[in-house]
């Protein structure tokens, strides 16, 4: 090890080790040098840490987490569409396909107007940071200038982020289409512009809005475009009956087919949704390693159904959060996650023996779930040795919070609190590849 | 009108003049005279009441609405538990009977300590006028010296309550119950102290906990305590299976009929839960006049069901919403708003044509409907000439908010925006009875 600024974090750490796995560390503690973790550990081992760092000349900053602090991993979210953050809370008296002829559209074709898009960009990259989303994966719009101004926006304020151009040639909105020719050209102008940036925390993101908005032979292009720049993929799928049966009629094939054959279905790609997929679906995705992103708080806005995380699970899929904006009201990973077991517990009404999600099931969806959904594992979520540091300092006891804390609560006890009270106020400071941005 | 002191608040309002009607009044304006509604109108006839208002030599305090800003009644909270504040996200891992026995009990007795009372009940209902509960029916605890603390802490803060001291004769927890002559003793200890606080805002009610914690002989003395003093009534109802069926096995009758055999089922009565109400034990409920507290985040939390309002409301029940907290996460009427229209959406996913509630639905259960639950609605609940001004002023556009508000928003797009995304920040003003209490 080189000499270099190293941070320690002493306190109560809580993290997913692996897959719906979940370890505490009491009074544990993490070494941080430069963007890595390169040392966890509990009290124990802490002494001996210590002086072999010193040893070494380290210039040393210890924080010391309070009794009301637990140190978890950053949140990952992995389906937000930054253009419409305007219209979070509205809309929701329509479904789906209405909705985003009323609304999305409307609201989205505005991005030519790059004051607009600054605006909203950084509000929302900002808004997000302080919800505690270390990694989010954007949809951003169709217009290259627009996505661009996206891309400055996480790199300003140092979120990690995949950022996707939209890809779209059908649509039910003239003022809101592409033709496949600048579809194509722009995405490659896009992936230029962000792969010149340099920076790190930021990958493009290949993203065909959903099967209604192109055909297969687009689509196939964009898989190529994906496969030849090494990218990863994003869409939605099986999210609404009706766009289930208009995929069904206008393909002859299942949804999941439709992007199979497009070779959409990469290791590398995230799917929105899923709620209506089939056994052989889920089968077909498993199998080409693609995730789902669930969104369970769009789902119950936008009536589209009740998606059956604990199913995806059990085919081997893959799994991580997301908010959907604005088809869910909220930019909080936490609320996604309060949603999960409001979904979870409602799908246990009506299910014979099911045992619903519970807060630690969420918790690892919210973090090394994320990160293995957009393939990110292998640089965050969770505290291993080697991968970088993005984390959050949660505080069940701030000044003005949505709720109080009384009695002494364990670490563990901690965490429910704030899967089922916490807001942003409770998220006291976020660190992204060991930078702290909040 | 004598010459008084008169408020003037000039903006949108938004109330419900009526069951689930909701009404505008785009640059409207409410007259406050003291704590009483004088006057209310829009824009056209404004003129003509400051004149009338200036002519009678009033001393006028206008308060002008900013456009991110809605005035809205104060919200009433049907039922929630202060004791158990503490425990708000706590023990979600249980079912409603492990839960009382796990949790709830072993809370609720360590308020022999009053100093451990005084803390937790200024801080809950500080917490609750801060998102909003102009009103609220308190269950306390058996014990009436810490039940008295709760008066203290709702007087002290200008809250409207009802509240009432715990009846419980028969528990799992031997160190949590009371012998038949201390629960009347005791009751009329509490009534008699409360009676000659002498506060217009705040009432005694009669507080059974639940049909499993007495018998009938008992529930019916306390019935007469409450028709003799002329008093509000409340406990719980078929809040889970498990717990109806028991009751069915201990008396032989439906959980509506045991109340009803106890005289506990007057138009003063208010039931929490109610999921799983027979036809014929709604059509008792709502001939008796009585009326159902929905629980919504509590019933999610427990897993106790979903509650089908649409339902209630067609056997012609009165419904209000209620916090339940710690059985639900939440201190805040906005998020139950919030959870009632996540289960609305739920049930409308195994009914044929179910048109599940819409956010001006479940604004009405959180104000007039919660104040007729509580029997409450000639006194507040919306403005009407001669109610008392229980009132919110909402922003949408605070300085850190949860989300941020970018669109210019109609009014009714504010009030949306706040049902789905709002918190306690977006409450900036609140008034019981006239008076500015946050
Ligand atoms: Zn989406
Ligand atoms: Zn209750």
């Amino acid at each position: 090890m080189t000499k270099s600024e190293v941070k320690i974090i002493i306190g109560n750490i809580i993290h997913c080790p692996q897959k719906l796995k979940i370890e505490l560390l009491e009074n544990g503690f993490v070494v941080v040098q430069g963007k890595q973790i390169t040392a966890i550990g509990d009290s124990a081992t802490f002494q001996h840490q210590l002086t072999l760092l010193q040893a070494q000349g380290n210039q040393i900053e210890t924080i010391h987490l309070k009794q009301s602090q637990i140190l978890i991993p950053g949140f990952v979210d992995t389906h937000i569409h930054a253009p419409q953050y305007p219209n979070a809370g509205l809309g929701y008296d329509k479904t789906l396909l209405d909705w985003l002829n009323c609304y999305t559209f409307n609201l989205e074709r505005r991005y030519r107007d790059l004051n607009l898009a600054e605006n909203v960009f950084d509000a929302v990259v900002k808004k997000t940071i302080n919800h505690g989303t270390t990694t989010a994966c954007y949809f951003a719009c169709l217009f290259t200038e627009a996505s661009i101004v996206l891309v400055d926006s996480v790199i300003k304020y140092g979120q990690r982020a995949l950022v996707g151009k939209v890809n779209m040639t059908k649509s039910s909105c003239r003022d809101y289409v592409e033709t496949e020719e600048e579809s194509l050209e722009n995405t490659i102008k896009f992936i230029d512009n962000v792969v010149s940036r340099n920076n790190p925390l930021v990958q493009p993101i290949i993203t065909p809005r959903f099967a209604l908005s192109a055909d297969i032979e687009h689509m196939t292009e964009l898989g190529y475009i994906a496969k030849n720049n090494n990218l990863s993929i994003q869409t939605h799928i099986s999210e609404n009956l009706d766009e289930v049966r208009l995929v069904k009629e206008e393909f002859g094939l299942s949804y999941a087919n439709v992007y199979d054959k497009s070779n959409l279905l990469t290791d590398k790609t995230v799917l929105a949704h899923g709620i209506y997929l089939s056994d052989e679906e889920l089968r077909l995705i498993a199998a080409k390693g693609s995730s789902i992103s669930h969104c369970p708080e769009s789902n119950t806005c936008l009536k589209s159904g009740l998606c059956d995380v604990k199913r995806l699970l059990e085919f081997g899929v893959k799994v991580g959060l997301g908010t959907d904006v604005s088809g869910g009201p909220s930019p909080s990973i936490c609320k996604a996650m309060r949603s999960a077991l409001d979904t979870s517990v409602c799908l246990s009404f009506s299910k014979e023996n099911y045992e619903p999600l519970i807060y630690t099931d969420v918790f690892y969806l919210a973090t090394l779930g994320g990160a293995e959904a957009l393939n990110l594992d292998d640089k965050v979520g969770n505290f291993t040795v080697g991968k970088e540091f993005d984390a959050l300092i949660v505080d069940m006891n701030v000044e003005n919070p949505q709720i109080d804390c009384f009695l002494e609560c364990t670490p563990m006890e901690i965490l429910q609190k704030f899967v089922y009270c916490g807001d942003d106020r409770n998220v006291v400071s976020v660190f992204v590849a060991g930078k702290n941005v909040k």
